[in-house]
């Protein structure tokens, strides 16, 4: 499953220190938290209606897209504030019990 | 960063065939992708309202439990349609050449 | 079209004073701003899905109830604020040049 | 509390025979149902980022201004979808019993 969020916590910590105009994630810090949430509330509209459509259509390449946008949007709002994907993913493997127990999370317990 | 995504997957994917009584994913399932995807923007405002919080207290504890809250039920909302994660997070590797290429996610490209 | 809006703010108004537990809007002034925006949130996504349910299916009964709600909970928060609906409508009003000149309206100009 | 919805509907289902080129709301039409409802998505986000401002600086202009495009998008959904404004409003005026009877408005009873 990987490193995908910890290798673009990297891209997103060092483009914290980037020129406004050099990249799309500076330009977002640079406009400020508002801006960031809006796109975060964006992405989740979109990801919704492409999620509609996936179920109607049976395409869901529009419904990847969109997530996509939206994971990457939330993991820019939490590099703004200074904080790690790892710390959202260890509070999921605390609530769903699957720190290193896989047997445990196969039974139905949340 | 680990396999909680994949863990989680798994974990959704048996939640399927499980009776709607008997944990609140299956519940989840048996009310509809609308009750989902109602629970996806629930979750979305109530990161960004987190966020605007931590921006002011300092304090991002409620973020991270919120931010955990949303990927999960986009994770629900992916199962629900028989799509798997991975396939958003091959999306993000793809569009910031995370694969295998660190070098190159540390230019300003996107 | 009415006072719809300029009654419900006065009844909005009349709630604040009313103990927590002796109406919903009494109770969700008392839960405080972050759950009213909540349910702004909400709304706003079961409007989305229903208007898309509406495309498909052709009846537009759940999209005018959840217009309703969202509305609804617009007012709640403008009146949680201490702001009158009036002053959105004025808004618009003032945009869209309708302050007494509806042929001005008519041409293409916003 | 006045005509500016009933105003703005006319103005609205007047626009959907314009050409996509000669106002932002018929390019809207144009786009289609999904870039409307997008609209709706992200002024209710950037409404509620307004009113938690709001709440911190004391100054309501910006969720005076949000709200308005937010009503104004859900007018142009339900123009969209061939409904009046009017039904939400009756369905309010259903709700709260303000349908000529202020009296009882007055009541706690929702």
């Amino acid at each position: 499953m990987s490193d995908t969020f910890a290798r673009l916590a990297e891209v997103l910590e060092a483009r914290k220190s980037a020129a406004p105009d050099s990249s799309y994630v500076a330009s977002l810090y640079h406009k400020g938290l508002n801006k960031i949430l809006e796109k975060v509330g964006e992405e989740s509209v979109e990801t919704i209606l492409a999620a509609k459509d996936a179920a109607t259509s049976g395409d869901a390449r529009e419904l990847i897209g969109e997530t996509a946008d939206l994971w990457f949007h939330s993991l820019v709002m939490l590099a703004a504030l200074d904080q790690h994907p790892q710390a959202v993913l260890d509070e999921l493997d605390r609530r769903f019990g699957l720190s290193g127990h896989a047997e445990k999370a196969a039974r139905p317990h949340n």
